[in-house]
Formats: structure tokens, sequence, C-alpha cells
């Protein structure tokens, strides 16, 4: 049990966990810290915290678990004007996208209380955001990536284990780096192309015909390019040092597929295309 | 309601137009051609289809229409060899996913028959394939686009209109030039790019992690990538003349991302970002 939980940030991801511990009764009283009032008077009528903090100081008061649920980009002034507060004994974690670079942040702001930050990521997005769209349910089966350093406090570990389990979710743990591989692979690398497509659609002559008749390979594959714009501008340039590599080696994929369409090699896209579909049927497992 | 009905290559796209018009009562009987004898045996004992036909002249006889949908690259083999067999009367069309190449094969094959031919494409595909994945609503309020040709009799493309709004669909016609852009841009160009995706992140070390972890973002997003290869290739080849400008164009429009991400310039990202997000919620709006 919780008695108090923070959360810094009550969209989409704050406002679903909050929601989904208040629901199984993990939590006594849920405080919410946020840079828009009517964001957070939004949070207190729909019932997903008790308070509002209108200072970060009266936010990490008394607080058992902090959770910094702000975009990437804000994370590192979030933990400088929330270190003061903290009183011992109180864990802080976030849910930022990328991991290396929130470790860094949290190194220069928390100090001598760094093990007391347990960096986590819950894989759970949607291109929805806003408290208005927060779900109990919303990490329910999906996967929680947990990167404790090798300072990181044990006991810290398992009680933002524990939370994050109790939502229904299932924790892993890897390197930061690992995360930010993977998740740069898996996550970012996909949202800039879904946005550089439908960036390059809306310029064309024709493309209210072609959002028209738009099947349902286009809305699935743009789903991401409806997400935040903010979110993503941070995370991009949070792990650039990761994702400009795959981009580059994307782009360089694109022009050996460009070159077998050109030249009606039917050969090589057969293999590429049988490889692909080989790989997505197999590895993704528990495709829903 | 429709005497006898024909349908070449009984897939996902024919079995499912099958399924649709036996359960509105719209056909008497349904024929089926293809070339494989246990994927037809399948689609008997399925009931989609009444018969199978093992030549197409026998696909043929005393058909009132005649539906084409196999593979684009097929089809102009299919036209050939079923010419000969047609009926006065009997009125062909076809369901591929590009239309100048294959209206260009009709020409070729069908001579003075060309005006009984209807050029039509279902907007409905799933990442699926084969009869056993056949469905009586794969059409419910999907587009169906027609491409008649000044040639094209008038009386043939209201029958093929009238089959596909028996069916639930949304019937919309355009020229084939402007169809096979609407289309490259919507869904050839996504598939070639989500295979691209698959098949660069399946040669990474690390790709089981990264399959792990993926979030419904990278699952939306490679769907179309267990499309079926065969396919694909028939209709990135058939299109290319319409597709290689698009992928270029998409690569440069990339490099251009790139170099805003290593510069680290977010306000380029945070533009772009927003304008795609913008136009994705307000164009496409029968997102399902």
């Amino acid at each position: 049990m919780i008695n108090k939980l923070t959360i810094i940030g009550v969209g989409l991801i704050g406002g679903s966990l909050a929601r989904a511990l208040r629901k199984g009764g993990h939590v006594r009283e849920v405080m919410g810290y946020g840079r828009n009032l009517a964001h957070l008077q939004e949070a207190v009528g729909l019932g997903v915290i008790d308070y509002a903090a209108v200072t970060l100081k009266e936010a990490a008061r008394e607080a058992d678990l902090v959770v910094v649920a702000v975009p990437v980009g804000s994370i590192p002034e979030i933990f400088s004007e929330l270190t003061p507060g903290l009183e011992d004994g109180t864990i802080v974690t976030d849910v930022g996208s990328v991991k290396v670079p929130v470790i860094k942040a949290a190194q220069a702001a928390l100090g001598a209380r760094f093990p007391f930050f347990v960096p986590g990521h819950p894989i759970a997005g949607t291109e929805r955001s806003g408290v208005g769209a927060s779900d109990a349910d919303l990490f329910r089966r999906r996967r929680v990536i947990l990167t404790p350093e090798p300072e990181t406090d044990t006991a810290a570990a398992a009680r933002v284990r524990t939370m994050w389990q109790a939502t229904g979710a299932e924790v892993v743990t890897m390197t930061a780096e690992q995360h930010d591989h993977v998740l740069a692979a898996s996550s970012h690398l996909p949202h800039m192309l879904a946005y550089a497509l439908v960036e390059m659609v809306v310029r064309m002559d024709d493309h209210r015909a072609i959002f028209d008749n738009a099947a349902g390979g286009f809305r699935d594959f743009t789903r991401i390019a409806s997400s935040d714009p903010v979110m993503w501008r941070d995370i991009c340039l949070a792990n650039r040092e990761v994702l400009v590599p795959l981009l580059r080696q994307y782009r360089n994929d694109l022009g050996t597929l460009i070159k077998a369409v050109e030249e009606g090699n039917g050969e090589v896209l057969l293999e590429l295309f049988a490889r692909a579909k080989r790989a997505r049927d197999t590895l993704l497992t528990n495709d829903k």
C-alpha cells in the first residue's frame, strides 16, 4: 500500500497510473502537480487525483513515491526543482521513453539521493494524450521496463516494481543503454517514419483523395503520427545519438529497396518481403 | 441477382466477395477457379463456392460476371487464357491494386470485348490472406474504386457497381491514373516502408528484445509487413513508375528529418510533427 503518491504531470500515463492504483486499492492518497491549472482541475474533477499541488515543494511533502510523468525534455528541470523538497525515504521514479539522458539528469540533480531514483518506462502509450484519455487498464498485460543503475537502492526498485505489477503490468529489467536502443528501433524510429509519411502526403495535390480512400493499412501505419508532437520532439532530441544512426541505416536500406523496384528485380523484393513477413509473424507473438 | 458468378482466385478478396453476395442472396451460383487444388477444396468445403472449375474455359461458361482476384502479376496471363472462353454478355472485372497496367493487359487480351471489362479495386485488404480468412463483412462500409475507361460499357459498369454495393461497400469512380497515384501514396508506399523497417530490425543483434518489448505502435505500424509477399512484389512492380518517385521523395524528406534530429533542431521537428498530427486528425475522419 502506498500512503501518498505524487504524480508530476497528470496526463495519459500519470493519470492512468493513478487510476489503476486507486481502482485496485493500492494507494491511500494521490496528489497531482502540473503546469496547467485547467488540466489539474480536470484531473480532480475526474477523481484521478485527490488534490493538486501548485508548487513542487508541496507536491513532494510526505510522499512515499513521486512519479515524474512529464515529457522527457522537461524532466531535468523538474528534478532540479523537486530535489530540495524531497524527504528522506521518498522514492522517485519516471516514465520517460528515453533512459540514459534521464539518468544523467537525475544524477546531476538528485546527488546523494540518486540511489532512491528508479528509472522506469511503461511501454503503453497510445496516440491519445491528456488525463481525459487516462484509463485504469492501460498497463494491463503491458510491459514496464525498469533500468536500475548499480547504485540504485534494491528496496526502492522493488517498491516501484510492486507498484507497476499492481497495475497489471509485466515488469522487466534491462540496462538504460539496452532500453534506449530497443526503444529507438521499436518506437522512436517508427514514429519518425509515420510523421514523415503523413507530412509528405499532406503536401500532395491529391491529398484529400489519398486520405479519403485510405484503408486500414494507412490508418494503422500512421496512427502514431497522431501522437503528441512535444513529447516526440523531446524523445527524438533526447535519444538522438541512438536514433540518428538507425535513421541513417533505414534511409540506406530504403535506397537498396528503391533500386530493386526501379530495376524490376522481383526476386530481391520477394525475398525481402518474405523475410519481413516471416520475422513479424513469428517474433511478434502476442499480436493484439 | 447474378445467375452465375465466377471467381478466378478464391483467396481473401475473391472468397469474401462470394460470401458477401451469397449471404445477401444476390447470387444463384458461384464457381471458383484457382491454381491450387487444396485451396479450391477448402473453398468448396467452407461453402464459399459451389463448384470448382479446373479450366478457365469451364470457369467462363455461362458466367454473368467473372471476377479476376489473383495477384496483379498473374492478371495478364489469366486475361489471355480466359478470353477465348468468354460468352457474349459476360462482364469481366478485377480487384487489382494497380489499375493502369491491368487496363493495358485487358486491352491487349480482350480486344473487341474490352468494353465489357470494368476495372475495379476494393480498398479492403488485411494482412491475412487465403480463403480461410475470407469474411462476408470484409467490404462493409469500405470503398471500392472503379476506374472505367471511355470505352467501358455503361451497363457493365453499373452491374459491377451494383454487385459491390450489395456487399455493403461504397463505390466511387476515378481515372486509373488517379487511382494508381492515390494508392501508391496511401498503400503501396506504406507497405514498402513497413517491410523495410521489419527487415532492418530483424538483422539487429537485439532483435528479440526489440520484438518482445514492442508496443501497440510497432504492431500497428508493421501490421502490413505481414501481408502476402507475392501480392506485394506484383503490386510494387506493376506500379513502379508511380511508386519510385514517391519512394525517392520520401527518402529525400527523411534526409531533411535526419538533419533536424542531428542538429537538435527542435523547432523544425515540432513543426513537422504538429503538421502531420493535425493533418491526420482532421483529414482521416472515419478512423476505425
